[in-house]
């Protein structure tokens, strides 16, 4: 396989873009990017998207974008996994320029989620419909499930769960394209509405509208138009059961730790190599598990990490969700695994500003589907 | 690149399988191919559906397919481009064993189309919803359009639409996977319900459940495995406006005409080396359009072609839609273009019984989305 790099990324301002259509908010962090990288052609494009025909009543975006953009008849693939779904079409495009056949490609991600007449039903259709949602179950109450488990088994507190948030939106204060760039207290969590207990209305988040894109190019190509660039040294992707009934566990994510150990090998490198991770904060429990199963803390140890801070740019032994994570930044569901992306290459480059992690050499993300039934990972470096 | 082979194949019925569900369906495709090919394990897995949150209220089929199918951990990634979804999702197969990155991937296609409560709604989210839809234009009413234009500009006449569905009916009453594998006549055809003029209801791709799965492998990998296989000599996509009056012209498919270029020049043939080619056949004006744009026949002639039997299995100069196409097999809209794959990759091996091509050694699939926003053309080779 050739070297893959990434070299320029766009998005919008995540939130409630009531006076954009889908394809407007695309074509923005697409012509971003494009700029960004400084190229003059992209060979193809791919977008990830859960489900613009529930939420938006149009399919095939891929031919719709490539359309809005000005670029056809250059090849759009739309890639859906669920919340992975842009975390996905950045791995076809990282296979796509590692397999010779194109030399620079787009991967986007978009969701327009405000437009739809019933986002949790619409969200609800990546989880087990016949044997999960008939029976009334959406994704607050599968999480729920996870986190009365996670504190059944290794004492994980509500005040554990609070502090994921509090950090989230500490970081997310410092992202000028966070939905909620504001800080919350722990107070502000623990007596925000109850939604499926233990999670309250902080613990979750939002429904969003935004997109994301990054130009990914081979290392050759990418030598003649950029001095920086980032190196993907590390895509991965795996699946577990849909349902969370299925599992042995409700506190592993079977997906996650496969997907990681995978995404090491590749690399060649450990969780303790890994400077900062996005990962995909769904929900506060989300977070403390899936750090545990990407190894940077001992299993159950995640609620005790955030609580001392080994999760925190300033002096944190692994800062995780720098850019505010879904819960500050926003979870415009398709473009979450993009933003992901961009967060890392920013910090990589050092372009982060006040939320910048010193020094940071090795970047991780980690995005799901679902209760976790899809995981892609990526690890990206800059030498 | 490596060179990419494909070792297997299998598929449902097409039809209306009111007993079966989209997991039932898809299962039994990948496991009928699995079986076919005769491997023990596949590293990853596309799916080519178009709309599962319309039809059947579900996304996230990647992983729920790869948890039916008792294969998880593997990658399991849904890949949309409306009726091309599964050309698409076999272009993805390609690309990642091409790559290196995987030696045996399944790519696949389902639809479960009889759920829905409103199917020509959901089809038309493949078109552009705010400047086609929104007017009232559906997909019989965009390609009535393509044709009245190709009969104003050429000549073609209501005869000639008619012997597309004639021919296609011949071939599929000899397929026992298709859902209409019965004869009809010119006269059925003309006097049959009028849909949007001039095209009746016998010009029309009926509404199916139906999955297809193919496994495609690394030839070095395939060597070991089978000592029959087909090769994938080209893969070719290209996009063009979703919106049909965005065009220059009616009577061309841009999309077409360039990701046949891509294809005729990575296969290193011109038309004339093509034994028999499945094309997108929606509706009969489709077929004559579309083999026009292909390069078989001169533009405009592609009615007086069908008519002349140029194009029918026997005697033809190059035999059309051997299985009957979408017209007479049936149009699960994400598997008909891995269905269009299995048709070339048994009439290559000689394995297509009573409507087999003598000495077929290249074949080609022409599979597109909406009015033509979308296409993906493949090329197979037997040696």
């Amino acid at each position: 396989m050739r070297e893959v790099v990434v070299i320029g990324a766009g998005m919008t301002k995540f939130g409630e873009l009531w006076n954009k259509s889908i394809r407007d908010i695309f074509v923005e962090a697409a012509l971003k990017a494009i700029e960004d990288a400084g190229v003059d052609y992209i060979d193809s494009m791919y977008i990830g998207s859960m489900s613009p025909g529930l939420f938006t009543e149009q399919e095939h975006i891929g031919a719709l974008m490539a359309d809005y953009l000005g670029i056809t008849p250059v090849p759009a693939t739309r890639v859906e996994s669920a919340c992975a779904s842009g975390g996905a079409a950045f791995r076809q495009a990282f296979l796509e320029v590692a397999s010779g056949a194109s030399n620079i490609v787009l991967a986007g991600g978009v969701e327009k989620m405000t437009d739809a007449e019933d986002v949790t039903a619409a969200l609800a259709t990546a989880a087990d419909q016949e044997y999960e949602v008939y029976q009334g179950i959406t994704f607050p109450g599968l999480y729920a499930l996870i986190a009365r488990a996670h504190m059944h088994q290794y004492g994980t507190t509500r005040k554990q769960l609070a502090e994921v948030a509090v950090k989230n939106h500490r970081n997310g204060a410092k992202n000028p394209n966070a939905q909620f760039g504001f800080e919350v207290t722990l107070e502000n969590v623990v007596n925000s509405t109850m939604v499926a207990d233990p999670l309250r209305l902080l613990d979750c988040s939002p429904v969003t509208d935004g997109a994301a894109a990054v130009i990914v190019a081979s290392a050759e190509v990418a030598k003649n138009i950029k001095k920086d660039f980032v190196r993907v040294i590390a895509s991965a992707q795996a699946s577990d059961t849909i349902a969370l009934h299925s599992r042995e566990s409700f506190t592993k994510l079977g997906s996650v730790v496969k997907a990681a150990e995978k995404a090491y090998r590749m690399a060649g490198i450990k969780p303790k190599d890994v400077n900062l991770v996005e990962v995909h904060d769904c929900f506060t429990i989300a977070e403390i598990v899936v750090s545990e199963d990407l190894g940077f803390f001992e299993k159950g140890k995640g609620g005790e990490a955030v609580e001392q801070g080994l999760t925190s740019i300033e002096g944190g032994k692994i800062p995780i969700n720098t850019s505010g994570g879904l819960k500050s930044k926003g979870h415009p569901v398709g473009a979450t695994g993009i933003a992901q992306i961009i967060e890392v290459y920013e910090q990589l480059l050092g372009k982060s500003g006040a939320r910048q992690v010193k020094n940071a050499r090795i970047g991780m993300t980690q995005n799901m589907g679902g209760s976790g039934a899809s995981c892609v990972i990526h690890i990206l470096e800059v030498k």
